[in-house]
């Protein structure tokens, strides 16, 4: 049983969790308590939209030696023994008088020495999957044993994907490109926002995505001064340029990019700004290397908008992906991290188009050795036309 | 600018805004943090999948007399705009130096003396959406400001759900029961499951949803040993009896409902214990009232299928709904929260087929003063074929 497992082989899990523990060994720690959705399948494999509810919690183990512990509610046994985890410990949720919080600390004192430390995710862009309360008293229950902040071990080891990751989220890249290269099917003069939306969200279904986590997108003539807002009824115009952007999946990896498309003839000022932002990606694309921070990258996109005449946005130009629609780091000009050969990252270059409106273009790659390799298919230098 | 609103008037959030300050009022706390997307969409009417990000954290901060404050990050800031919130304070978000804690925690000191306290949900159910390394930052700031539970606040409120609320989550179950009424185009022997789970969410969107959070189901000629699992490759058979189970979203509002149906003819043992999960629903549907607890709903539930002479499954028998896929209370042997009127919940009986495998059968309702009414259209007494 130990080696069977979903999604990958039980060696991938086994690399991912060596990994870890030599990140732990590092930072001295003697167990990493993982809460969240896209820690959990990473090491186990579990793959699942009940995260949806959020009634129960879910824990994670992983000892400085050996094999992970899952400690889940009951409902989650049956899926959880069709991964490598073989040691599964469930409770009854949601109790209401100790909802895992006993199991847990049990299973933590026993692999966590009195002088030692615990760590979990704490840091940017992490949260912690359970009630505030129940943490507060997992930590009492754990005696002298301290709980330190463990989001570097995490990040460092999950920023770095194997082929095998590689080849899943190149799967999800392409299964958009293929939904993109068909928007002529369902955006049209007259045709409501919402209306495209749920169009764009079958033809992903149609063409192999798993489900749709995220889209978002707009439409203006002069492009959009907001990227999150969920689409209204308002019907698509002669002369607008829409937007559409993707977090789709397939087997838990996620796309991350967008496409810009005019609705008959678009302005000058649509088609230079939209020119600059493409530009400035190929030039990105030529410049990015292992060694480089985010900082640099962000710095490069800017500097190829400002070359290419286009006045770049506020705000970050590009992050990491994979197991969830965004990961660290930031291409914005506090993020030093470094950026390492296998990393999988979005360039998204923004630029204003008015002072309030502005236009977004967004690609998937994956960092070699010797550069960005394109994960998402190229979008077209000159922004596609929908007859009017 | 205050008086307009997304989703609903502007009246409606402060009815809402309202009740959870009463609330306040009785458990003496001087504001309350919120920080899910539910809870925030629940004030403010902020509406985005942008959530599906774990980059950035959101607050919101409601005092104990006036109008909520938002402090988000400024990529939000046009669409919190659209909503009737008019106090928005923004910083750039991801910034690793101080990620919004400053502001909050400035916004947070301005509305608690420091006698005072600060609520926030910290228990069943609930998780803190934020760094845990910033909270110990923010209480650090917050200096003799006790930061209390405020779990009971938020739930006592946001259970019982409005007339408008009710207009909402009854528009989502009759989109989702036109989709479950079109299955059997999508459900055929020999279609591989996961096919199955992509057309399903295509005729969700279809027929109205916006997105679809949350599609579960399985298959078997006696049923399913688990409902969490994603799809597999393997084909219907004939003989098979397949179950779906969707969370898909209209403007916000969750439905969250099942049906069973059979390939062909289904066995005895499977056809008497979906009769048997039908009567215990009806008989619940005539017993439930305002006043019982959530206890009582399960030991209805358990006994009417004893008595219609199926095994109960352990596990909770049915839950709150509205703006997440599940909400509190669970129907199980422990759970006393009291039913009230008004509040939206799921009747979510399950029993055994054989000793690993069973049924599940799930309606949405609404207590009513004299009883449920139906948000879902009911289940066919008899399990429902698609020729094989």
């Amino acid at each position: 049983m130990a080696e069977t497992s979903l999604i990958f082989p039980a060696a991938e899990f086994r690399a991912r969790v060596a990994r870890l523990q030599a990140g732990m060994e590092r930072q001295d720690v003697a167990a990493l308590l993982l809460t969240t959705p896209a820690d959990i399948f990473y090491v186990t494999g579990f793959l699942t939209r009940f995260w949806e509810s959020p009634a129960r919690p879910w824990f994670v183990v992983v000892p400085a030696t050996g094999d992970p512990v899952a400690v889940i509610p009951a409902i989650g046994a049956p899926l959880m023994q069709r991964t490598w985890i073989a040691d599964i410990r469930v409770w009854n949720a949601p109790d209401p008088r100790d909802d895992g919080v006993s199991l847990l600390a049990k299973t933590l004192c026993a692999l966590v020495p009195e002088d030692a430390c615990l760590a979990t995710p704490m840091g940017l862009e992490t949260h912690l999957r359970m009630p505030v309360a129940d943490f507060r008293h997992l930590t009492t229950r754990l005696g002298p044993r301290q709980v330190v902040d463990g989001t570097a071990i995490v990040q460092r080891t999950r920023e770095i994907k194997s082929a095998a990751e590689i080849d899943r989220l190149r799967e999800i890249c392409t299964i958009a490109g293929r939904a993109f290269a068909r928007l002529d099917e369902i955006a049209r003069p007259g045709t409501p926002l919402e209306a495209v939306f749920r169009g764009f969200q079958s033809l992903l279904l149609q063409e192999g995505a798993d489900w749709v986590s995220y889209v978002a997108g707009a439409a203006g003539p002069d492009g959009y001064d907001d990227v999150i807002s969920p689409a209204t009824a308002t019907p698509l115009h002669a002369g607008d340029v829409v937007m559409l952007d993707t977090g789709a999946v397939r087997q838990g990896y996620f796309c991350d990019f967008d496409r810009n498309i005019a609705i008959g003839r678009p302005s000058d000022a649509v088609r230079r700004t939209h020119e600059a932002l493409w530009r400035a990606t190929e030039d990105t694309l030529a410049a990015l290397r292992p060694g480089l921070r985010a900082c640099d990258a962000h710095r490069l996109l800017w500097q190829a908008l400002e070359r290419h005449g286009a006045r770049p946005c506020a705000g970050r130009l590009g992050h990491g992906l994979g197991l969830t629609l965004t990961e660290w780091p930031s291409f914005t000009p506090l993020d030093e991290t470094h950026l390492r050969e296998g990393m999988v990252l979005t360039l998204e270059p923004s630029a204003h188009v008015t002072d309030r409106r502005f236009l977004v273009h967004e690609e998937n790659i994956v960092l070699r050795a010797d550069g960005p390799e394109l994960l998402s298919p190229r979008a077209s230098q000159a922004l596609a036309e929908i007859p009017a």
